[in-house]
């Protein structure tokens, strides 16, 4: 059965300013939904203007792995509707975050930092060079040592999140900056990728690399036994070891300890 | 210079429950001012009931290390507390999590998941058992391969929870369950450490090694070169590699990217 | 494709000990072959009086994964065999070392500590319970949160291996102790998975929800891409980046730096 | 009481190579001594040509901290010296590997991959720039977000190693390449620090930053409480739960399960 991935994408740049329209014009999220297509997953399409900011419950049920591109209008996000984000990942829903979505709230949410770093975006770009540094890692499948971005904005060291579970890929920047750009987070049930590379004026989600980087990527984090027992606040009165002791349930009217 | 520790307590239950006020006279809070004075800390004990909920800009400001005990008033912390607790874990402050404060909104918050338990209070208590893991760890300085509780509360797996930087302890129940019972998070420039034990009815607070322990604790999460750099979001438009592309500053408004 | 998986097994206890034979009239390793047929995996059992200690170079050179069951006879391994091991494992080999496997030489190269840990055979056994402390791994897909063994041999903490880069299992035990029982450790473009349970003396390996672990075990430690660039001393004097300074090669007639 | 250093260093290069000891002249063990000296250690210099390869087992046992430069002489190193410097690893001595040291057995021993990386040596060096990770680290204590170091050998990635405990430094190079520059691996009681920098022929260390991390990582790597209990093999016939099955000790002659 096919993972079902929905791409979320503010969809505002492209509308603001010419010069993203010139790159994407069928909309960054177009972009990356081109760049899925050979894979076979389910995909679709959402962005921050559409009903219920794009991401209905019913959708986010229904959905596998949800891929995220947001830059300036973060803080529009219902408070709500991150709720729901966050609960279904807990629950084992993937996440894939790209770019700027470092400040996205339901990243900083999911990492409890500020998801802070430097940054500078060259007039014309500067050439990333991205270092695979676990090779067999699935989401490294089919990506050689190193991957050249000729025009990249700079994402850089420090970067104020949690110690990733796993280290994917190190960026190296024309301008003497390194960045841990593909990281995997851990959380509840569900599997968190950050992707640093894919500034909306470079076509960096053509290339055809960075795709299957993408692809690899939703394959990653989407969970095959997501249906199993949840990770609930879990009352255990009678315990599993023959006599020890026990509690008596509603003894008195307690919380959860 | 000694570490400025303030020990934080809901201190309702000792005013609501006749059993935990015979075990801890002196408040929970007490009994660990209690003992860690012994070990040389300036020490300053505070609880939900005081002026702004016992934790004015100024207090966090002047504190190393927040020691947190919280049960069933969580949900009574103003947000813009926990946001200013929150900046100051971010910037260096150490906190240690105790007990049921796994539910605390800003253990919750660190943590970017549930910190939902499975959990068991025994009538009278069961027999925990603290297995140290990494014996060289600070935390367990002079500490013995295991530490026995007669009567303790079972807090137990699966502890949702993102992967620990490091592991301490793990718990043994008498009733049949384990739990990740010591765990250090890094998170900004800032250490966490949560400790399972303590339940409020049980006396574990005047016990000697678990003292020990807290002491331990308190110095690892200090952090003594707090007043660093701090991880800002940052502009760098001037490459340090000479000759490498930069930024125009200002050409266009914009924010991080 | 199926994996190719070798099983080997010292299948000496069951030669030279009734109480084994009676428990594993197959040897232990036939038990592992018979658990791990449903799966559809390609199985070929050694031992090590077998030809070339059971693990020829083509074999090993065609096997995908290696488990590893071995106990009183470590020492007989060929030093040059277990390079050749060593060597398939840091290719990419997928390796599952079982029980007592933890003091086999294999194990403690690819780990670098002693490996040692507590332990305590009951004469008739005590009872085990395997906690599934990562819920989503793909190790524990379709696996209860608690497995119970009614007897098992201890093996307990402190137990010295690295922190693993996964811990999915933690096991409690009657007699008071605690295990990380399932860990999984990167080396190379390798993955091992160590799991405690299986003695010799309990029908453990018969346990269908065991089988399910080891089967599991196997696809996650099996790396689909295994052929992909190796991790070499890899020289590279001329840089990627243009006009940087560059290395004469053969300048001096040196080594690595 | 002052940590007692041992810098271990083949001191072969400053014999054989002119350009070497024009920038080394008190070997690079001596420049290394007199960059810590103002730390107030207890520092010891040793080299492969001192009597039992410069490091007898009395000294061994006396040293807190073993800093080890090598590089073209790894094999020459006795197996049996590598055991016991590896056995005082896991009792807790603390150990800095420096630069080309990642071929050295007692790394790859303690490692258990094969270290392998790229590298290139350009004719005079190449600019590297140590990015600072993990800000808050005891190693990064006084030292920038980043350190430029004009001349050095590139080392980059992939580095086969396991995951570091903890990632401090990560490395750019003028030349394209990246490298994780600054980890710690925590071995038995024992830390281990790898600190890429520092080639022969370039004075590194005699910076002064380079210095300050040299003397932060002494520091932390040295484990204040190594005197405690030790990770051995550790039979516990008699469990500590009371009415747990127990072992009849010697009913039959067995090894550890």
């Amino acid at each position: 059965m096919s993972i079902k991935v929905t791409i979320w994408n503010e969809c505002r740049h492209e509308k603001e300013d010419e010069e993203v329209r010139r790159v994407y014009p069928e909309s960054i999220g177009g972009a990356i939904v081109a760049g899925l297509e050979p894979f076979g997953f389910e995909l679709t399409l959402k962005t921050l203007d559409d009903d219920e900011q794009g991401l209905p419950a019913s959708l986010l049920d229904a959905t596998d792995v949800l891929v995220w591109w947001g830059h300036r209008y973060h803080e529009e996000l219902d408070d709500t509707r991150i709720d729901l984000i966050h609960r279904r990942v807990i629950e084992g829903m993937g996440l894939v975050v790209l770019h700027s979505g470092h400040h996205a709230k339901i990243f900083r949410r999911l990492m409890g930092t500020s998801c802070n770093f430097a940054w500078r975006e060259a007039d014309d770009g500067e050439c990333e060079r991205l270092w695979t540094i676990q090779p067999a890692h699935p989401i490294a499948a089919g990506i050689p040592p190193c991957v050249e971005l000729p025009k990249s904005e700079m994402y850089g060291e420090p970067f104020d999140i949690p110690v990733p579970d796993e280290l994917v890929f190190v960026s190296w920047y024309e301008g003497g900056d390194v960045m841990r750009s593909g990281c995997v987070f851990n959380r509840g049930r569900g599997k968190v990728f950050y992707f640093a590379p894919g500034h909306e004026t470079f076509p960096i989600y053509r290339d055809a690399t960075i795709r299957r980087i993408l692809a690899n990527a939703v394959e990653y984090v989407n969970q095959p036994h997501a249906t199993g027992w949840s990770l609930d606040h879990w009352a255990r009165p009678i315990p599993l070891q023959k006599g020890a002791p026990r509690q008596t349930l509603f003894k008195k009217p307690r919380g959860a300890a």
